[in-house]
């Protein structure tokens, strides 16, 4: 068989040593053959999302990073702080390759005739270790996009769309009818916003400011409530006395917002009710915490019954109960819809040695609404 | 049918004005027939459980209320606070009775032979309002007590015991193997330990402070931490460690008590794994809030990973999961080890009229470890 790529490849890694000290590098790696129901990627988009940057930088304060090393091979140092150090002794010393998901050509292929069927093809992967320049990925973490599509297209086909389909599909199985989510103007929330007013479902969007409220109103989102806003706990109890929503999805966790959700949830349903119960309403309300943009301890004042719960929630714990089979059909979702539902929006592309450069990090490693890029590991320096 | 009881009797009585007064008072109710599937218990006993508390004060400070009436028809008057006034407004100028269990004999029947039957049986009755000297309860709220069980014995056959036999049903229902309980001293915890020590299922038993824990240790419980110890967090992972739980039932709420539990659960987890994740473990941890005994917010610091929840909890709406037979079982178990798994001990019994005199409530209400309360109805003023 014909070597279409080189021997090594560059790849970012990330290591925390035990006293504190993070080093992110790049590192030669060697490129094996795939094997037989793999195909070889050569990415050349993958997403910096923010559980990548959380793998990526430990937690450390980058605005006091420093930077070593060539041009061509420089290494980012900086602090995990102590707080936080401790819960990361399993990683402690081990260089781990960095990047959930991306896409990119298929440029060698495994021995079977599935993995043969996608030469030349542009792919997806959820394959991990994606800012890579050329990475071996199992067929069932591919997903062949459809003709047309870049892989800058291409590059969060995986854990926004299936982030936000989850959060449907739980919304479903767990027997509610409408959905509230925060952080609601970042791309996830976009595509979220898109899938529920295709699909017909009620959905309450919690932003922060006024600009964000517009941007979503301004896409189609029919319930916007504004954090910031003097009459956002009315505004919130009115919305959700429309939706019925009962079941919220929180990117922030730190602070009151989850128990004021909750709070203008049992508001909502007493207005319903004339019978008088100490124990508040029995409908149950849930709040699913899935990020943590707000890193504080969640405060909960319990003013809202006994019939409540709060908790983390995960895509890939989430998909291993849904199936295989329940999976493909998410996946095949967004292969169907990649440029219009589930169409994410970057502020840029970076290379992998632009990646490390301090003054990129200030401005990737923000997390801001509307300000994700892309690393492109192909990408000319 | 011949009539053995008076054509009213007294019962007790709150009621909330929406102007934020509580008064508490006893009035003259009158005692019909019972009807074919119910039988008239004469009460003798009904324990004044916390979730009686809280109904019957409506969280006012009761050591500012004030009494006025007669000897005989006392009514205690007392302010509820602002705070907490708008989560009642279903039951403003309501007169509520109030206690949810209680035991008596069976003092006239309805025409059913499953009625007849239990005619001059001593009953405990799952019926609200058992602050009455007489009540007509449905059958399928009664439970017969067994031969020489007095009401007294009886009085608390259905909240802590359901409660305590419902937390070890969640365990199993939900996949975990062993149990934490807070405020493990209390009448229910002392029951929990009994009921766990019967059924070979690890209990760990948090206390807050030394003597409860020579209190649980003296009765034979294995795995006792004293949260005012200096070693708490690390006697608790310890234990947890050897246990296995990965289920709390926390009394409390209010506070960093939920938190630390599941933060040395994910301590305890984190040994037995080598591969790092920045979702921390997988394996889902658990804490369900059944009680309020420190009012304040639930803190939550998440440095547990993603697979936690924290909820409320109630044994009403488990036993509607449970199912009807599911819910029999229970309660055979209760009455045929009343004596031993379920005995409960009080401090003392109070009549209705004494139940409304300050120097009573002030020592009543206090629902400390040990000191819970029996009110007899047909107790002698």
């Amino acid at each position: 068989m014909q070597q279409s790529h080189p021997r090594t490849a560059l790849q970012l890694r990330s290591l925390v040593k035990r006293g504190g000290e993070l080093e992110v590098s790049l590192t030669q790696v060697p490129v094996p053959a795939p094997a037989a129901n793999e195909v070889l990627v050569r990415v050349e988009a993958s997403p910096i999302n923010p559980s990548d940057l959380g793998l990526l930088f430990a937690g450390a304060d980058m605005t006091q990073a420093s930077q070593r090393g060539s041009k061509e091979q420089p290494m980012v140092t900086a602090r995990v702080p102590d707080a936080v150090l401790k819960s990361m002794a399993a990683r402690f010393d081990v260089s781990m390759p960095i990047g959930n998901e991306g896409a990119g050509v298929v440029v060698e292929a495994g021995s079977s005739a599935a993995a043969q069927a996608l030469l030349g093809k542009t792919v997806a992967a959820l394959g991990g270790a994606m800012y890579s320049q050329y990475r071996n990925v199992p067929l069932e973490q591919c997903l062949v996009l459809p003709a047309g599509a870049s892989p800058a297209d291409g590059a969060s086909s995986f854990v926004n769309p299936l982030t936000a389909l989850g959060m449907v599909a739980t919304m479903r199985s767990e027997g509610h009818t409408a959905l509230v989510h925060t952080a609601a103007a970042s791309n996830l929330g976009q595509m979220l916003n898109r899938i529920c007013l295709k699909d017909g479902i009620a959905l309450v969007n919690i932003v922060r400011n006024r600009s964000q409220a517009d941007l979503l109103r301004s896409i189609g989102a029919v319930h916007v409530c504004d954090s910031s806003s003097p009459s956002f706990v009315q505004d919130l109890i009115d919305v959700l006395t429309i939706s019925g929503a009962t079941l919220a999805f929180d990117a922030i966790g730190g602070g009151k917002l989850a128990s004021q959700i909750l709070m203008c949830m049992e508001a909502a349903l007493l207005k319903k009710t004339t019978q008088y119960s100490r124990y508040g309403s029995p409908v149950h309300k849930q709040v699913y915490v899935y990020g943590a943009l707000g890193p504080g301890p969640i405060e909960l004042n319990r003013s809202y019954g006994m019939a409540w719960a709060v908790g983390g929630w995960l895509v890939t714990p989430f998909l291993q109960k849904l199936g295989p089979a329940g999976t493909q059909r998410l996946k095949d979702r967004v292969a169907a819809e990649l440029k219009t539902t589930f169409a994410s929006s970057y502020a840029g592309e970076v290379s992998l040695v632009e990646a490390l450069q301090l003054e990129s990090i200030a401005v990737y490693s923000k997390a801001a609404t509307g300000k994700k890029y892309l690393i492109n590991p192909n990408k000319a320096v």
